[in-house]
């Protein structure tokens, strides 16, 4: 494909107006060709106003058409698979089989989208029929579905330029609801971002759907962004990043004269607690798993495990001996951008030189993003006193808290802030005893682990990839899995509709066969009229 | 009973040292005994700690014991009734015949959320089993529901004294799902707010719940209120009143270190439609429904119709002045509260003195809180000059707006806020006409009337009582009907777990018989181990 550098707009291109801006690959530090061209506040408005009169005819589209463009991206990604993995591996560097996973996982979410809405009882459908006879008063007949939000405002990922990116899960589910997208694409992947915006605009004409469903936006900066979230016409937000960007963004959409729901996942520190009886009977045979969990993808999924609580025992030494070891001996981990490696150096500087945390660390490595493992080391009473060193640090890090009382273990459960997950290791005697842990970690996170790992995340119909703030911002929806289109919907209830007026969620011979609760009692049936 | 006046925490009163306030008569004007007394700053944190700490238990407790707790009081407010009805009469002036009716709306709520949970399929569990044989990575067994969210602040309405204040939907949907809960007390009924305070203490006390699980707090003012939606114990907020109120709250939720969800109910305008066919086929008999729906309650109902859209044909001059008659002959309304009822007149005098909008007035009545209805009147070129004449003014009061132009009805129905209603009346004929309206109504409002009035509002599963900003904070969930305790509740998602550190509706063996998705089915089957 060859590439053209500007923004996407209902199926056309925007003028190279904006500041001009290319890719870094990580591997070299070098600019990668061609040069990308930020967008307007013109750009923005143009979007949101393509993306509105979109959705006004996309939200009317059956089910079924709206899958068929799903799958039509879907297979689109998989048949440009060589030429996306390659661009990303540029741009990124991340390595070819996680790219050709993520790819997969990218189409996957697509079809995943395409047969929620396909089977269709995704909506909620709610019926109370009427009672004219009831007394003091009749009950009107009430009916009620979920419905799409409007367009929806879609931030690109860093750390999944496809998975979490242009059409990652915020897109699918967002479209798949019947709502159109603007995507600010993530400027360290500009080209990986045009390749896929561009297999979306071709299936929609493929497939017939309006074109002002979907844009793509540029931005070296945060102007676009930033716009588009305050405009009028954006009515919902979908973002994966940092906690300040995040953050940045929730604010905006609150302080709106009309204020939207801003989906932020804003990644966590993701707890593991190792307990006695899985430390006995585990040994330092635990090292390599937590290793290669820190590790993963250079440390830069969000949920990497940042902090591990070690009880103090026999086995203790052997362990952190044995992750001293891997940690020390590994090769060098190339980061997505320089900002990224700028951080993660500056970060752990502050903790081993400031706060004088113990550090194994293999030899620092040259190049731009290239960066070395690092294992910081405390006891539970300084981490105590030190609430900022549970803060993420975004890399292959990660921070052993040895405990010795029970007690402050459980403090410092309880003094968490939100995280996307946590992960305990224990047999089935240590669950016994700790279930005041369990209790404490499930107020504390969207998924609790047991003696697994926290990243390789399933994207099914009962995973939670959410959490209290400020994993999240909002810790009743999930950004991963089925129940994500939840999000970009509401309820709409008919009251006193004649049949042919509702929608076919809604009718009484239930045409599309979805499971709906009618009187209390759920089920497929129809309503004899 | 004898009415204390002080802020009950956990079961305890509270001292009488913030600031005197005491209700006042809105059919007299005259203050009522007892005086009452605002709570602190530190009755707040008391309150909020308590909160969380009952939270802890109360959350773990089964859905049988809460909903014990919700019919003892539901019991408690049906036998209380008398007492309850002529303090709530002398309070807000609102007919015994309401109040009565509300009583039974109150109790009816709280066994309804008791009957949601002890049928327990609203946690939406849901089980993918694992697959460990799955290529190229196994699949983790992974099971997710709902859980609450923790210490929840509600907010006392003035104008539901019962079914939205102390006891009512915010407060047992909270109850309900698992949280604790922390009323602040509407000033204009603090007596009635007292009574059924007592009765959720008693049904606390009768049942064995943790004391914690509710607080009332008074205040006269704002800052009792402020200082709860910023106590960083505190999880979520539910609020039903004035915009400007429910606005405030949002932001102070939204600023918070750790922003929370608040839910906001705010009122809206509750736009009518009256299509050609409907006008020619019911002419001025619509004029007593019309009426009647925009008086109910002396127009306090959040649903309260306050525009009217009538088309110009022979049957509307009729219309208008059988509207008229009825206004213009209509005995006085007595406002809430004195505060309510100059806010009545100065809205109604800017409208009709400043802006020179035909109006039709009873002759204004004596009294504090004595007001008489009014119908204003304007063309429909004025209306959309003048957005501001969409503002809801609460009292008994609607604005009828002639329209010839389909296409300027259609502009006016597209410039719309979010409103929690939208009702049309028509023929069949005129739906199949006005297709485009009933697509635009969808994206405004949370219910659709066809051929009704929008006051009634039922509760049940399929309600909504909510809708896009301004009627409400968050158009993703509905303060009214089952659906409501959807507000106070997160998913959690467990991952690996042994059969025994499950919750029982996660449990193989379905003890609790609830609904879930295993696999993708929706079942009430248990999993064979």
């Amino acid at each position: 494909m060859d590439l053209r550098g500007v923004s996407l707009i209902a199926g056309g291109e925007a003028a190279k107006a904006g500041a001009e801006f290319r890719a870094i690959n990580p591997a070299t530090g070098s600019a990668i060709d061609p040069p990308f061209f930020s967008a307007t506040e013109d750009d923005v408005d143009r979007a949101a106003r393509a993306a509105y009169d979109a959705f006004l005819l996309w939200r009317k589209r059956s089910a079924r058409e709206r899958a068929r463009l799903l799958r039509t991206i879907a297979d689109g990604l998989d048949a440009a698979m060589p030429e996306l993995v390659a661009r990303a591996q540029m741009e990124t560097a991340l390595p070819e089989a996680r790219l050709q996973g993520e790819t997969k996982r990218t189409s996957g979410q697509c079809r995943m989208f395409a047969d929620v809405i396909e089977e269709g009882s995704w909506v909620g459908a709610r019926i109370d029929t009427a009672l004219p006879d009831r007394k003091p008063l009749p009950r009107p007949d009430i009916r009620s579905m979920l419905q799409p939000i409007g367009p929806v405002a879609v931030f690109g990922a860093s750390n999944f330029p496809l998975a979490y990116s242009v059409a990652g899960g915020d897109t699918a589910s967002a479209l798949a609801a019947g709502n159109s997208v603007i995507v600010k694409a993530h400027p360290a992947h500009p080209g990986t971002s045009e390749i896929v915006a561009r297999i979306i605009i071709q299936s929609i004409r493929d497939t017939g759907a309006p074109e002002g469903v979907f844009s793509m936006l540029y931005d070296q900066g945060f102007a676009v962004g930033q716009a588009l979230v305050q405009h009028p016409l954006v009515r919902a937000v979908g973002f994966t990043g940092s906690r300040n960007g995040g953050r940045a963004l929730m604010d905006l959409a609150a302080q709106r004269p009309e204020p939207i729901p801003c989906f932020a996942e804003m990644g966590s520190t993701n707890p593991v607690f190792i307990l006695s009886g899985a430390l006995k009977q585990q040994g330092n045979r635990l090292a390599s798993g937590l290793f290669g969990s820190f590790t993963l993808g250079a440390g830069q999924f969000c949920t990497k495990p940042g902090m591990v609580f070690v009880p103090e025992q026999q086995e203790t030494s052997p362990l952190l001996a044995e992750l001293c070891r891997l940690t020390g001996e590994s090769a060098a981990f190339t980061l997505l951008t320089p900002g990224i490696a700028a951080n993660y150096t500056r970060s752990l500087q502050a903790r081993s030189e400031e706060s004088g945390l113990a550090m194994q660390q293999a030899r620092p490595s040259a190049g731009t993003c290239a960066v070395s493992a690092a294992l910081l080391e405390t006891e539970i009473d300084a981490f105590l006193d030190h609430p900022e060193w549970s803060q993420e640090v975004f890399g292959p890090t990660s921070l052993v808290i040895r405990y010795q009382q029970r007690d402050a273990m459980l403090r410092a459960a309880e003094e968490l802030e939100g995280h996307l997950t946590a992960t305990v290791w224990g047999t089935e005697a240590d669950l016994a005893e700790y279930a005041d842990l369990i209790a404490i970690l499930e107020r504390k996170a969207g998924r609790l682990i047991f003696n697994g790992f926290p990243t390789g995340l399933e994207v099914s119909d009962a995973i939670i990839h959410g959490g209290p703030y400020p994993a999240c911002s909002d810790s009743r929806f999930t950004a991963v899995g089925s129940r994500a289109i939840l999000r970009f919907a509401r309820p709409v209830c008919y009251q006193g509709f004649p049949e042919a007026s509702l929608p076919g969620e809604l009718r009484n011979a239930n045409p599309l066969r979805i499971l709906r609760m009618i009187n209390g009692s759920t089920t497929r049936d129809t309503i004899n009229g």
